[in-house]
C-alpha cells in the first residue's frame, strides 16, 4: 500500500503513520520526494484496511497494491474452476448454454419453452419463480408454486434447473427445488444472501450488479467462497450507462478481464444485457468469441404474451439458429458447445 | 400510452393490438402517419403493463404518458407529507438534521459522537449496527449488540435514533430498538425488505441506489407505501458515474425534482455523496439551498480511528460550524433549522 | 410527435399548440385522457424542432416518433453502403482490417510496424500525425512531417493510409496525403470539421464520442452526408462509464444496433475500446462475431517504447495470430477477412 | 510515481526499469514485497510520462503521485486568481452573474432579454452567435452577424458580453466583438482551439465536457495557461450519466473540489446543468451555497418561442426573483452579489 501525504504534512504526522503501519506487522517505508512525502506498507496490506489511513487529515490518498479479494483470485489458484450444474460444465474450456423463459408462468408455457431450449442445445433450464420488479404493480412471479412446477418440468424434459433466490430466508427452499441458485443483479451486494449461499451446498450463478465494477463483482463472489462454496459462476449481464438505446450496456471486455483475474467460470446474459431481441444473437456469438464459458439466454414460446421480458426473449426457432451458429464460432476457436 | 409500430407493420397486426388495448378497458386510438402508424391507449395505462406490448415484433417502441407510480405521486396527494422521527419533523417546510458516526463501534465513541451531534443542532442520531461492506474482510458492524447500545445512548443524550436494516428478517428486531429504519443504497431494490418495512409501523429513510434513476427511487418508495406505510423520507446520497475524484456524484438536482414529483420529504447525505470530508460542508449548504427537507451527516469523535467511513466523517467542531452556517442559509430563504 | 400536456393545462393553451402545429403544415391530433391531455402532430415532425414545444410552460414532455436523422437511416436507403479505402472494402458483407501504430514516430518505427500490419492481413495502414492529448505535456505528434512520412511508407509497403484530422483548417492538407480521414472521439461533435469533411472527397472514419449515444453518432454522421459525402465508416471505440478496470467500456451491442438503423459500415477499435493489450484480441474476435464490417487495431514494433498508447498496442506476432483467428471466426459465419 | 510489477516479473525486467527511471533524472526506489515488487520514481514524475512505463509487459499498473497539471494548480499558486470581464469580477470572494438568451436571434429578442438580465443584477451578457447543435437540421446561430448585434446591444445596455467560439480559425473574429470567449462542453478537448485562446488576450470561460473528469477539465485549462493566458474561468455545467430525468447531472461537488485544486474561479451553469426551467433557480442557489464564484444563466423574453434551449430558459421575472434570493444566500455566507 502506498500512502501519499498532503503537501504540508509534518514530520510528526509522518512518524505517527509509520508507527501505525509497523504496529500492524507490516514493513513501513519512507520516501520523501521533492513535492510530497510518500509512505509504503509492505506485507498483507489487507490488514491495513481497518486502519483507514485515508481518514487521516494529513493523508492525501491511499493506493492499494494488492487486489482486495483472495479466494476468487487466479494468483493463488491458477487453474480454472469447473462448475457443474447437473451434466453441464462451465469453465476449463467447457461451454454451457442455459436457456428458458424469464418467468415460470404456467405449465404449458414452461414445458413448451423448456422443450425449445433443449432442442436448441441448452444444457440447463432457467426460469424465475421469484421476480424482483422495479414496480410493485408488475408481475412478481408464482413464488413457491413456481419452484415446484419448474422442478417437475425440468425432470420431465431432462434438464437441470437454475432459478433466482432473492432473500437469505428463501435459500433453503429454493435449494430444495433447483440444481443451482441465481443471484440477480439487484442483489449482487445483498451480503446476507451471499453468505447464506456460501452454505447452500449448490452451485451459484452470480450476476453483476448494474453499477458494479469488475472488482465489486469479484468481492461479492469472495463472500460466497469465504462462506464455504466455490461452485460459483460469474455472469456479465450489462451495466447501466448513459446509453438509452439498449436496456443495459453489455460489457463484454469484462469476460476476458474476469477470466484473467479469477479462476471462476464466466458466462454472459445477452438478453438482459441488451433488452432487445434482435441484438441477442449477435451478442451471444460475440460473448462466445470473447472467451465466455457459457450463456444464459431467454426464450419464450410466445414472447408477445410473456408476463415479463417479452421484448428480449428469443422465439424458439431463433434459439435453434443461435445454437447452430454458436457451434460454428466455438468450433472455429477450437472449442465446442 | 403511445405505441409506435415498425415501418412494415400490417393492418392485421395493428388491428390485433387495438383489440388487445380495448379488451383491457382502455380507449384505443389509431393514428396513421406518413412514415409510421402510431397507436394510443387512453385510460389507466398501468393496466397495459401486463400486455407487454413492446414484446410484439411489430412494435418499435412504447412511450408511457403517465408515471408508473401512484401513491408517492404529488398529483393525487398535492400537500407535503411531514414525517416525524421523535420530535424531529421532515417536510412541509420543516428541516431536520440527522447526524452521527457511520457505525456503532463502542460505548465511548458513540456517546461522544452523539453529544457532538446534539450540540451541533442534530435532532436525530444515526449510527449503523449492521454494515453492508463491499469486502467480506471489512468491519461488518456490531449487529444486535450495536442496536442495544445505540438505543441506550440515544435515550441518554435525548435523541431519537435511526439505523440501517439490511434484511426483511431483521425488520422486527431493528424496529424494536430504533425510532426509524434506514434502507441503504445497495438495498433500494430489495423488494422483500421494502414490503416488510411497509408493515413495520416506523418511519423509513430510503436511500437512492447507486444506479437508480429518480423514477426507480420513487417506485421503490411506492413498494413501502403500497404495503401500508407512508412515513417515508427519500434520501439522495450520490450516484455512480465516471467521475472518480469523488466517491459518488451527488445529484442535488434530484432534490427539487423529487419534491415536484412527490409529496414525500427529501433529505441529502453529503457524506456518502462525496466521500471527502472537505466537501461535506459546502454540499450540505448547497442541499439546504436547493430545498432539501433535511440532511444526514456523518460525524465522528476521532475520524482517523473510525472503523468505517473515516475519510468522509466531520470532526465535531466542523459539524458545529456547519450547524451555524445552515441556520444562516435556511434563514436567508425563510426557513429554519 | 406526441406532446403530453401538464395536468392543469387550460383548453386555451391546448388550442394554441394545436394551431402552431397546423401552421407548420402538420396534422394535429387531440387526445383528451382521464389524467392528461395528449396532442399529436403527424407528418415530418422534424419541422417541429424549431417550434421547441417543450419550452411551453404547459407542456410536460415531447416524445418524437421519427428518428432525427434521415440520410444515414436505413429506412430510406435499405441497402448497405460499401466504403472503399484503396483496395479495401467495408460493408455489404466485406470485412476490412485496419492496423498500425498509434502515432507516426519515425521512419524505422513506422516501416516496421506497417510491414507487421500488412503481414497480418491488414488492408489499410493507420497512424496519427496530429495527436489530440489530454495533457499539454504529452507527445502531440509530428504534424505535417508525419503526414508526409506516412504517405511515403504507405506507398512503399503497398497499403492505403488513414490518419486523424483535428481541425477543419487541416482537412485539405490531410486529404492530400492520405486515402481516408479519421475523426477522433473528442471531435465527433466538432461540427465545423464534419462539414469540411463533407466536402473533402475522401472516405471518412468517424469515431464515436466518449459520451455519445448511438443517436448522437448517427446525427454526427448526418452532418457529413448532408454536406455531400456518403463515404463514411462508423467506428465504435468505447464509451466512458463508471468502470475503471478498462480505459473505456466497449459497447459492442452498438454494432448490430447501428447496422439495423443505418446503411453505413460499422467497424470497431478494440485498442482504445479496452486500453489493455491482453483484451484486444478477444474483443476483436467478439466484434467480428457481432457483425462488424472491420476493425481498427493498434500494433507497434516495440510497444514499451511507444510514444503513445503503448499499453494497448499489440506486438507484431499477436496481430498475426489475431489475423488467423479472425479468418476462422469470420469463416464460421460465412464471411471472410 | 509508483510502478507495480506483475507477479512473475524477473529481476532483469526490474533492473531495466530502474535504469530507465534513473536515466530520466529521477530517483529510483526498489520495494520488494511478499506478493509483488513495487518500484518508485521520485522527482518530477511528469518527465516519466514519455517513458510510458505501463506499456511494459512486466508492469501491472502505474500510479501517479503528482497531479498532471502545474499552472492551474493551487499548490504553486496558492492565492485565488480574479478574472475580470468588463467591470465584473470572478474569484477571490467576488461573485458574478452572467445571464442572457441561449442564442442571438434578432435585435428585439436580444435587447429585451439583455435588459431583463441587467435588471436582475447580471454583470455580463451572454448569447451565442455560433451554435453547435447535435442535429444538422437545428438552428445553427446567426454567425458573424450575430456577433456584431451582440456587441452593439451589449454596449447599448451597458453590459460586457461573452459568447462561444467553436473553431480556432474564429478566435480572432470573436475576440474582436466580445469581452470574453466561451468554450462549449463539446469543445473542451479541442486542443487547437484551446491553444489559440491562450494567445487571444481576452478572458476565457471554459465549460466542462459532458464526459470530462475534474482532472480532464483542469488539463484542458492547463492548455490555455500554458499558451499564455491565465484569465480563465472554469464552468461546471453538468455531466452525462444514466439519469434521464434531467438533461445532464449537475456535479456541484466539483465546485469546492476545483477550488481546492486550482486557483482559478469556478462558475456554474444551472441551465444546461438541468435542462429544466423549474430546477434552474434551486440549483443556482445551491451553487452559490457550495461556494461558486458566479453563475451563467439563460433567460429569454419569451421562452416558448426561443430558437434553442427554451425549456431551460427562465422568464425575466424568474431571473429577477433569483437575483434577490442569491443576494440573501450569499449574504448569509458573508458574500455579496
Amino acid at each position: 500500500m502506498i500512502i501519499v501525504m498532503k503537501p504540508g504534512a509534518s514530520q510528526q504526522a509522518v512518524d505517527h503513520l509509520l508507527q501505525r503501519i509497523e504496529a500492524k506487522g507490516l514493513k513501513p517505508l519512507h520516501m520523501p520526494g521533492a513535492e510530497r512525502v510518500v509512505l509504503g506498507a509492505l506485507g498483507d496490506e489487507r490488514l491495513l484496511a481497518e486502519l483507514a489511513l485515508d481518514a487521516d487529515p494529513n493523508v492525501e490518498s491511499v493506493k492499494p497494491i494488492l487486489a482486495p479479494y483472495k479466494l476468487v483470485s487466479r494468483e493463488l489458484h491458477p487453474h480454472d474452476t469447473i462448475v457443474r450444474i447437473g451434466d453441464a460444465s462451465f469453465g476449463g474450456g467447457r461451454f454451457g448454454l442455459i436457456a428458458g423463459p424469464c418467468a415460470v408462468e404456467n405449465e404449458e408455457q414452461l414445458r413448451a419453452s423448456a422443450l425449445a431450449a433443449k432442442a436448441a442445445g441448452a444444457r440447463v433450464l432457467r426460469a424465475g419463480a421469484f421476480k424482483p420488479r422495479s414496480s410493485p404493480y408488475a408481475f412478481q412471479g408464482l413464488g413457491a408454486d413456481g419452484l415446484v412446477l419448474l422442478e417437475r418440468i425440468g425432470r420431465e424434459v431432462g434438464l437441470p434447473v437454475v432459478t433466482e433466490v432473492i432473500e437469505s430466508g428463501d435459500v433453503e427452499l429454493v435449494a430444495r427445488h433447483s440444481d443451482a441458485l441465481q443471484v440477480g443483479a439487484r442483489n449482487m451486494q445483498n451480503f446476507a444472501l451471499l453468505k447464506a449461499l456460501g452454505r447452500a451446498g449448490k452451485p451459484v450463478v452470480l450476476k453483476r450488479g448494474m453499477s458494479a465494477k469488475v472488482e465489486d463483482l469479484l468481492l461479492a463472489a469472495e463472500y460466497v467462497l469465504a462462506a464455504g462454496n466455490d461452485q460459483l459462476i460469474l455472469c456479465e449481464r450489462g451495466i447501466r450507462t448513459f446509453e438509452t438505446a439498449t436496456r443495459n450496456t453489455l460489457d463484454l471486455a469484462a469476460v476476458p478481464l474476469l477470466k484473467a483475474k479469477s479462476h471462476l467460470p464466466v458466462i454472459v446474459d445477452p438478453s438482459h444485457g441488451t433488452g432487445i431481441r434482435d441484438l441477442v444473437t449477435p451478442m451471444a456469438l460475440a460473448a462466445a468469441a470473447a472467451g465466455a464459458d457459457g450463456l444464459m439466454v431467454e426464450v419464450h414460446i410466445d414472447p408477445p404474451s410473456a408476463l415479463s421480458d417479452g421484448p428480449q426473449s428469443l422465439y424458439p426457432d431463433q434459439l435453434a439458429a443461435l445454437g447452430k451458429q454458436l457451434e460454428a464460432v466455438l468450433g472455429a476457436l477450437g472449442r465446442s458447445l
